[in-house]
């Protein structure tokens, strides 16, 4: 995994341009465009804040219709806190790019990434929009233009082979930060040539988000701009692809490995991050309670700053797993970090700190929680917390 | 207020000793007793965690009681994930307290905060409980003896005089962090000479706490410690205070006030922190939905981060509300960052960004966030987010 991107399944183009939407626009890509050949059926995961983003509102709009052909997508501008010009400014967006592409405006979807609470500049977008040349190999191109302070693009690909049938599922990524820092959006734009059934679409993005995109905390904080979309133009010919069929599985699998190759390279890349956390919540009493555990274990900001400074202190992770909302009774606890046991039914095992100290300055750090109350489990990915998160977003940068 | 201390009240005296806890103890109180000549109605606010300490379950014990006459107390081992061995070193603890004060140990209350997961060292402790000599005076020591990572002790009283009934309400705290650093414990010891009956006593405290001490984040994490205690003597021989006394209201007004002075000063002296951050939520369609919003805009990384940095990205404040859960809506939204308007429903009025960066840099910070919905307020205190907080909690001091 990893060589691919969001054009490797067929009949995807990209393309990228540097509208001058950032300041220093002569720098980097900030505007880009991912088109599909053929009609696609389009299914979508979005913000839970309360007040999205107009981006988003278009969005949603567009999935209840479910199908589309494009994505226009820009940084450095999230038009969000834009009121009811934001919403016009986001349909005047996909209006353009729907006339360079020659397809109808109500197919193009449409996210937004950056500063809040200033207007699109719709001018430079619309001249940008204009220069974006569209190629089978551009998806490597779209995906640095959607990245604020993200330091790599996020991109990947899975071939899948079943019998007589071929597809391949690509994807890219945007993770924490924003040029002018304001909050960790992430969006994710998902392909597919695989023929799939709007229905099983839906489900299978759903589900697949919940064990990634839903699982990875930066720093707690929810953008109004979240959007992960996931278009499958049916173009490798197979039969679609429903419940029922006997590749289900195997598409849910590899959409899932695609979900959460993108989600760790966010962990990762998160603002200031020199480490990926990994927690495993297993014995859970239900799912719900070890997704609870292991999100706000990932979360905490004094395990996330132990990490940061291989402090052995791992009566932290215990604590926010008891404040989590999960339920946990001390006596069951098994703690393992890394290969190191730490609890076993809550009594402490003799370790050596220094040896959890090494497991915490390594560039992975696999966190095992076994709450032996049943058979729930989860796995959250989260990153370190260091003094350069607080740097990224304490400078407004004009 | 600020002048007086737990032992302001007549009839409560204490003391604290250096026993040797802590690595550097020489340099440091670490242990304290706070006791009261005349037995006290005692009532209690403890963690929500799921795990709680031993000393949070000897002091659950207790108070299911009410009464009591004395608080041992001792920073530098929190006696947390210690279990059985853990609970049966609380007790002793208390045992050694009520032997040298020569009292009943049911009427001894234990707190102790510091590194979690280490066993509590018991013959230090009973060492130091001996050594202690307790005067009215006794409270500033005590209030010194709980400090951790605290840069400055916390403590206040205020005298109340109406019509015939004179009163003293006292109070000690402590906030976030520790010589091991581990997590931000809070502790407040609260006295009166006041005759209160304990129904109206518990009530009383357990108002007063959910508009001061819960509504208080350093850096979200809950500790298994948490612990705030309110004993009443009676001293001031005035008429039990009940639900339907004249001054039940001037009595819990006082108490109020002396938790929200603590509370501030804990926000205040918060991890690394540089400013106050105090957040008003108003128009909330209900007392909940403030007190979300409030609290999850006071704990926000970004919104912290951007006051240090003096970032005016207003945006954090919205999107922090917006994703706390409580009913909001864009186009309702009125935002005052210290005197300076920033929304008036939903629309971005003409500000000087330059002029909200300096209300960010002054010491308190205050944010009035208005959602014209209803009648429900509350407030909420934080401090903002420096690279200091990540290097206090990443370094193991051993």
């Amino acid at each position: 995994m990893g060589g691919g991107t969001v054009t490797s399944p067929q009949g995807f183009h990209a393309g990228a341009t540097s509208a001058g939407i950032r300041k220093k626009a002569e720098l980097s890509l900030d505007l880009g465009i991912l088109f599909s050949e053929a009609p696609c059926a389009v299914a979508g995961v979005l913000t839970t804040s309360r007040i999205k983003s107009a981006p988003v509102m278009l969005c949603q709009e567009r999935l209840a219709r479910g199908q589309g052909m494009a994505i226009v997508a820009n940084s450095g501008c999230a038009n969000a806190y834009t009121g009811k010009q934001g919403l016009a400014d986001a349909c005047e967006m996909a209006k353009a790019a729907a006339f360079a592409l020659g397809i109808d405006a109500d197919d193009v979807f449409v996210a937004s990434t950056g500063v809040t609470g200033k207007p699109l500049p719709l001018d430079i977008i619309k001249d940008g929009i204009r220069k974006i040349a569209l190629s089978p190999d551009g998806g490597h191109e779209m995906a640095r233009a959607i990245m604020t302070t993200d330091t790599v693009p996020k991109e990947t690909a899975v071939n899948v082979r079943k019998d007589s049938v071929t597809f391949t599922i690509g994807g890219i990524a945007k993770g924490s930060g924003m040029i002018h820092p304001d909050m960790a959006t992430m969006l994710a734009f998902l392909t597919t040539d695989a023929a799939v059934e709007p229905l099983f679409l839906r489900g299978a993005l759903k589900r697949a988000a919940d064990v990634s995109f839903n699982m990875v905390s930066v720093d707690g904080d929810t953008s109004p701009s979240d959007t992960v979309l996931l278009m499958a133009n049916g173009l490798a010919k197979n039969e679609p692809i429903s419940e029922r069929s006997a590749i289900a599985d195997i598409f849910e699998r590899a959409l899932t490995e695609v979900c959460v190759y993108l989600t760790k390279a966010i962990a990762r890349d998160g603002e200031g991050a020199t480490r990926l956390i990994e927690v495993k919540v297993e014995g859970a009493a239900t799912v719900v309670d070890a997704r609870l555990a292991a999100r706000t274990i990932a979360g905490s900001s004094l395990v996330k700053a132990a990490v940061y400074g291989g402090d052995p202190n791992w009566g932290r992770i215990v604590a926010a797993a008891a404040r989590s909302g999960a339920k946990i009774i001390e006596s069951s606890l098994d703690l393992n970090i890394g290969k190191i046991g730490v609890l076993r039914s809550g009594n402490t095992l003799a370790f050596r700190e220094a040896d959890v100290a090494e497991v915490f300055k390594g560039s992975e750090v696999l966190v095992r929680l076994n709450l032996n109350l049943g058979t729930g489990s989860a796995t959250a990915w989260g990153c370190d917390l260091t003094p350069e998160y607080v740097n990224i977003n304490s400078q407004y940068m004009t």
